[in-house]
């Protein structure tokens, strides 16, 4: 942030009085600015023995595969923002059965959660516009090698250990890399 | 937002192509200013029969009590946050032992992320500078009218009510009012 939202003025990097960290504050109304991590919500959605990924039309990692996710907008909850990126990228309609895992990336200020999911009805999708193809996968037709980020690998990787198990955990697991 | 953080042009409120909501955009650089939900992260300690709770020495709700918690920073976890509150605002330092409940207040883009925690060796604690006293509580010494927020409130309920039964649940509640 160079300058402040709020008037204008350039903002610079400093302490503020009774704080721990550096904000950025405005060197004329004097205002703080926060920077708060961003929430990831997304839908592992399971058929059968396959689960639904997209392969990515957009930076970053176009042309890669994901689990339908992305960012939690103000005014909705967490389930909600899942169900809605599931829409936006794969037009399925799903619900949320459980949350299975939250991810997070402290280094780039972000947290994702992923709720395990099913079809409301029949497994109907299609790609939307943030997606250039929508298919679902059994295990060992993952591409796994091109997977877009680490946080869908280990969900995938959670999914079909617990399914082998016959028990769904949540999980909370803590990255250092993308 | 009424400026540019980039620039310092001012901004104005519209939905971008592709985008399906109103968002801060610049109407010198274009660029596009997203707002995303807070985490609030935030420990209900517990010892013995009693629980742990700060009254507030600073807005908003000055005086009513609550459980240590505070905003999520970016270069930390969820847990580190609530761990690191409860050492800001009680000189506590405890260990979280599993996620209690997640709050989603989406009509003021607040996600609330509460941990049981237990304190790390004894119950040692003292208010900090955003805490006008610090205490442990029964559940029927609880200042119930005096609570600061309705999150705080649901969480000693639910703590209480599966201590009860001997079994600690994870909840997702979500509320339209503070």
């Amino acid at each position: 942030m160079k300058f402040c939202p709020s008037c204008g003025h350039s903002t610079e990097r400093l302490v503020p009085e009774g704080d721990n960290r550096e904000r950025d504050v405005c060197t004329a109304c004097d205002k703080i600015h926060y920077q708060n991590p961003r929430i990831i919500a997304g839908c592992l959605v399971a058929w059968g023995d396959k689960v639904l990924l997209c392969k990515r039309a957009i930076s970053p990692r176009k042309g890669y595969w994901t689990l339908p996710a992305g960012f939690m907008e103000v005014g909705e909850t967490i389930e909600q923002a899942a169900l809605r990126e599931t829409v936006e990228e794969a037009n399925a309609y799903v619900k949320a059965d459980s949350l299975q895992t939250i991810f997070n990336l402290p280094h780039i200020g972000q947290v994702y959660m992923i709720y395990l999911s099913s079809f409301l009805s029949s497994p109907e999708f299609s790609s939307g516009p943030e997606s250039l193809e929508t298919k679902l996968f059994s295990e060992d037709e993952i591409p796994w090698d091109e997977l877009a980020f680490e946080t869908m690998r280990l969900s995938l990787k959670y999914y079909f250990a617990d399914k082998a198990k016959g028990v769904f955990n949540f999980r909370t697991t803590d990255l250092y890399k993308d």
